[in-house]
């Protein structure tokens, strides 16, 4: 997504190899008009494949899947990060380990909404090492529901979120794919 | 706003005198479409109030502000909530007791989103206590910036954020003020 990698190389900010700040139109500030964008596409690659619900991750996923399922005209399902694990009917939970913040959550998701059957989108703003989607995926699987499809914003394609995932099974599009960066370059997949 | 009423009556659960569930529709599953009208409705009430920001705090003010952005083309900014207090030039921070949880959060806005001058409507899913409002109001004002507006799409106005946030000097505008709640029974001021 051509507007995406611009705005990316124009704000986005590259600080070693391994962070890139995006906050001033991603995670901290948002641009309406971008993320409407961001939706936009996801609802493009993805309208063929019977998508019933999107889920994502709060916090940071969830403005462009609230976009996309806008554009595809679906409900939208937020993942919680819960700190404790609880055993009940009610609840899907599955531990995911966070890279960045060193410690691990509950991924949790109310059972009420999504169902056998369901056809998800999952979409999330980063890919990196692939455990918040992993863990996502099994969320819903858990649910009895199909992953039909992911959806990333930003991916770092020189971490191994993306083997990971197709090792699992799935197929993640990403609207940019990052292949390098030091502090100051990023440079994008051709 | 009659829609979002209705919306409460028929799918919202009052479990006692103080707990609304409206997890299917505003806060863990998101309906779009309600969603956009809220954002529109946001946008009706404040369009004269030369809005330049919108600022929540993550992560169920998220899909709200971000409708009300989009309708009123201007920037959103999400306010964190850090475990940890940080004394940098590059942030403002307060602390804000959460009633929910019975725990203390730094809301936290780096410096560069919100300046001087900006003229900022603060936008939440749910006014209770008031803590959180007051709390993002004195961000606001820290990062030099007005409080043009309070939108919030839930009141419970049979406690005191209300009368807090007058107090202060603040004018919040709800989308759906509670009177009066019970296990089963939600009544809405007249």
């Amino acid at each position: 997504m051509e507007l995406l990698k611009q705005r990316i190389l124009t704000d986005g900010k590259a600080l070693n190899s391994d962070v890139l700040l995006v906050d001033s139109f991603i995670n901290h500030q948002i641009d309406p008009p971008l993320m409407q964008a961001i939706g936009d596409e996801f609802a493009r690659l993805f309208k063929d494949q019977g998508i019933t619900h999107i889920v994502t991750i709060e916090s940071s996923g969830i403005a462009p899947a609230l976009m996309a399922a806008i554009a595809m005209d679906v409900p939208m399902v937020i993942m919680k990060k819960s700190i404790s694990s609880i055993l009940s009917e009610e609840l899907h939970q599955t531990p995911v380990y966070s890279f960045t913040k060193g410690t691990t959550y509950q991924l949790t998701l109310k059972s009420q909404f999504i169902k056998k059957g369901d056809r998800v989108l999952f979409i999330d703003d980063f890919l990196a090492n692939g455990e918040a989607a992993l863990g996502a995926a099994r969320v819903i699987e858990m649910a009895g529901a199909t992953v039909a499809g992911m959806g990333i914003v930003i991916e770092k394609a020189f971490q191994p979120g993306r083997e990971r995932l197709i090792q699992a099974g799935y197929a993640p599009i990403s609207l940019a794919r990052i292949s390098y960066m030091e502090a100051g370059v990023v440079e994008f997949e051709p």
